[in-house]
C-alpha cells in the first residue's frame, strides 16, 4: 500500500455524519433481532434545519448580495473588509477579546473551512498536536493527514460536574513531551461539557508558558444553558503568542447551508491562513458573506426563543436516557449534542448504529468517531422536531434492551 | 526560518488576483513618470460579472435550494445525489466520457476546490509533478504546498498556432524522469490556446504508457470561439488509468459568486477527494448546488451569445494590442484571457503592474505569477464591458510607451 492509499484509508468517512447513504448494508440480517419499530425517521447525526429554521432575513442578505454583484463575488481571499469590520466589533463584544477587522480575522467555508486551515498552517509532519479524548472527529484527521503525531488528552466528562474534566496535567505532560499544536472544542462536540473558568486560566498559562499554539473551536458557544457561564480563552489575561479562534453560524443559526465560518487571532497565522484559502477554495462564498451580516445583530429575544426550546429538548431527552438501565449521560451545559455511554451489547458499537437505523429509523453517529475508547458511546445532535426526537429516544431504548448482553 | 514559515513565503498572494488592496504602495512615487491617466477602472484580475451577469435563474434556482430545506443543506460530501445524476448526463454529452454519477463524480466549493482536492489526493511528498509553464499558478502552488517537486515542461505557444505548443519530448522526459502526475489547464489559463487533437492523444497515450495521474482543468472549454475544436482527453480511446477532469461554471456562466466546481473520473481519486473535503469544507455549499441544476441547460442561444460578445471583445483588444510597437500576442481560441508580452520596459514587470494601476486605473496580473520566465508579460481577462477594456488597453499602451526602454 502506498504511503497516499493508506491516508486516505485511514480518512475513513463511512460513519461520518450524513455518509450513512453511501454504506453497504446487506451484511446487516445476519445481525438483527426482533421487528422494525415503525416511526418518523429522525437523523441525529446533525441538526434539523427544518425544525429549527435559519435566522430570519438570512436569504434576504443574500439576495441583497447578488444584487451587489461583481464586488460581492470577488472578496479578497480573507472575506468582504466592510464584513469583516463589522465581525470584528461584535466578535470582540461577544468574546471580550480585541480584535484587528483587517489583520485578525477571516471568512471561511464553514468552522470546517476554519479548521482546516488553522490546522494546516501549524502543523507540520512529524509535530506533535495534542488532542481531547473525546472530541470532534476531524481534529483527529487532519492531523493525521498533515502527518503529525497525536498526543490523546483524556476528559473524564461523565466523572466531573463542575468543569469538563480534562485532565490538566496530562495536558502538561503533552506540552512538556514537545506538543506544537493544542487543539479543542469547546463546548466539548460530542459531550456538551463547557470548560471551567479554571480550566480555560490554566489552558492559557500552559500554554504560554510551553510556547503551544492553541486552535479552539467554540462553534457552539452561543447556545449555552440557563444558569452556565461560559469563558472565552481570547480574553484571558495571559494567552499564548498563536492562538486562533474558531467561531460560525452553521449550527446554533442553522445557516450550514451557506458555508459559513470565521477565525480571529494571531495576525500571522491569519495571514497564512488566508494564503492557503487562496489555492484551496478561493473564499468563503461570495454572495454568502452576505448573510454574516446578519450574524450577532438576530431579531431581539431570537436567540433567547431558541436556546429555551433546545433546553426542553435537552431536559426531556437527558430525563428518557436516564431512565434507561445500565446508561450513564451527562446534562450538556451548551449546544445540542447528547453522548450518552450505553450498557454493553451483543453488537460492536457501530453495528448497532447500523441496526438502529434498519429497525428504528434513527440515525446517530458510533461514539468511535470522536475517541478510540468511546465504543459504548453515541452522539445524538437533538436540535430536532421535539416530539419527533422523544419518540426516536423510547425507539432506542427499545433496541438498547434487545440488544443488551 | 522553520519548515512552515518557508512554505507559507513561497505560498505569497500579494501578486494574486484581487489581492492588490492589501499591497503597500508607499514606495510607488520614485517609480512613477509623467502624469496619471484618467478613465474608469478596469480590473482585468477577473471577470466582471456585472458586465457579464450570471446565467439567467440562477437565483432563482438557488431560492429554490433554500425552500428544500435540510435536505439540499446537508447533503453527501459529494454533493446532492439528484443534482450529480443530472450533471453525470450532461457532462457526459458535453464531453463525450461515460460518467457513473454515484462513483465518479464529486461537486466541490469552485473548480479551485476540485484543483486542491485532486493535486492533494495524488501527490505525496517527494512525488515529481509536471506542471506547464506557463500555467494557472495555483497548479505550482499546490504541488508546493504539498512538498512535491516540480519538472517545468515549456509551451511555446507565440511560435504555433496550430497546436498550444507543448514540448512533447520535454513531456515525455519528464514522465521518464518519474513524474507521477501531469497537471494543466486546457485551454490554457493565461495564454487562452487550446490544445490540439494531436497533443491531446499524445499526452493520453503518453500518460498511459507511463502510468501517470493526469488532472486536467477544463474551466474554460464552453467559452470556444467560431472556427475552433476543443478534444477532451477524458474521451480518447486510451486514457491514463488515473485521470481527473475539473470544471465548473464560476467564469463563462460568471456564477464565481456561488462557488461552485465539479470533478469527474477514476473513481478511487474521487473517492479519496470526497473522504479529504469532509474535513476540508465538508461539502459545496448546499443551497448553492441547486444552481447547478441550471449548468448546461441554458436558455436557447444564451451561450451563442455570450461567446459572440467575448469574441468581439477579443478582436478589438487583439487589435489594439498587436498595434504596439514591440508587443507580441497570440489570438486566444477559448476562454476570455489574452496574454500579451510587452516589450523591455525600465521597471520591473510586478513594478508596471504597480504602476499601471496607480497611474491609469488598470488591474492586471504579472506574468511571473504563472511562469517564472514570463516577466515581460501580463494577464488581461477581458469578461469586461467592452468600451471600457478598449480604453483601459489605450491607456496601457500609452504607459507602455511611456515606460519602454
Amino acid at each position: 500500500m502506498t504511503a497516499l492509499e493508506n491516508k486516505f484509508r485511514k480518512l475513513a468517512t463511512d460513519n461520518a455524519p450524513g455518509q450513512e447513504v453511501r454504506q453497504n448494508d446487506s451484511s446487516l440480517a445476519s445481525l438483527t433481532l426482533g421487528e422494525a419499530l415503525p416511526g418518523i425517521q429522525v437523523d441525529f447525526s446533525h441538526g434539523d434545519v427544518d425544525a429549527f429554521e435559519p435566522t430570519p432575513g438570512s436569504l434576504e442578505r443574500f439576495v441583497e448580495g447578488v444584487h451587489i454583484g461583481g464586488k460581492r463575488a470577488y472578496t479578497e481571499y480573507r472575506g468582504d473588509s466592510q464584513i469583516r469590520e463589522k465581525l470584528a466589533v461584535r466578535l470582540g463584544d461577544f468574546t471580550g477579546a480585541s480584535i484587528a477587522s483587517h489583520q485578525q480575522l477571516i471568512l471561511t467555508p464553514g468552522s470546517q473551512g476554519a479548521l482546516f486551515l488553522a490546522i494546516a498552517t501549524t502543523t507540520s509532519a512529524g509535530d506533535k498536536v495534542a488532542i481531547v479524548q473525546p472530541d470532534y472527529f476531524a481534529n483527529r484527521k487532519l492531523v493525521e493527514f498533515f502527518d503529525g503525531e497525536i498526543v490523546p488528552v483524556s476528559m473524564d466528562y461523565l466523572a466531573n460536574d463542575k468543569s469538563a474534566g480534562l485532565d490538566l496535567s496530562q495536558l502538561e505532560d503533552a506540552f512538556k513531551a514537545g506538543a506544537k499544536v493544542f487543539v479543542f472544542s469547546n463546548p466539548n462536540n460530542p459531550a456538551g461539557v463547557v470548560y471551567s473558568a479554571e480550566e480555560i486560566a490554566i489552558i492559557a498559562q500552559l500554554a504560554e508558558r510551553y510556547g503551544v499554539t492553541v486552535i479552539v473551536d467554540q462553534l457552539y458557544s452561543r447556545l449555552l444553558y440557563s444558569n452556565e457561564s461560559y469563558t472565552h480563552l481570547c480574553a484571558q489575561p495571559v494567552i499564548p503568542e498563536n492562538l486562533i479562534t474558531i467561531m460560525g453560524p452553521s449550527k446554533t443559526e442553522s445557516l450550514s447551508g451557506y458555508r459559513l465560518g470565521v477565525a480571529f487571532g494571531s495576525a500571522h497565522i491569519i495571514n497564512r491562513m488566508e494564503k492557503l484559502q487562496a489555492i484551496v477554495s478561493l473564499r468563503a462564498g461570495g454572495y454568502s458573506q452576505s448573510v454574516l451580516q446578519g450574524w450577532f445583530s438576530e431579531p431581539a429575544g431570537w436567540m433567547e426563543e431558541r436556546i429555551r426550546l433546545h433546553q426542553a429538548i435537552r431536559d426531556d431527552l437527558i430525563n428518557a436516557f436516564s431512565a434507561i438501565d445500565g446508561v450513564a449521560i451527562r446534562c450538556p451545559q451548551a449546544g445540542s449534542y447528547l453522548f450518552p455511554r450505553l450498557p454493553e451489547l451483543r453488537l460492536r458499537s457501530e453495528d448497532f448504529v447500523r441496526v438502529l437505523r434498519h429497525q428504528a429509523n434513527v440515525i446517530v453517529t458510533p461514539g468511535t468517531e470522536f475517541s478510540p475508547h468511546a465504543t459504548q458511546s453515541v452522539r445524538l445532535n437533538f436540535s430536532q422536531d421535539h416530539q419527533a426526537a422523544i419518540k426516536a429516544v423510547e425507539r432506542m431504548a427499545t433496541l438498547i434492551g434487545r440488544y443488551r448482553k
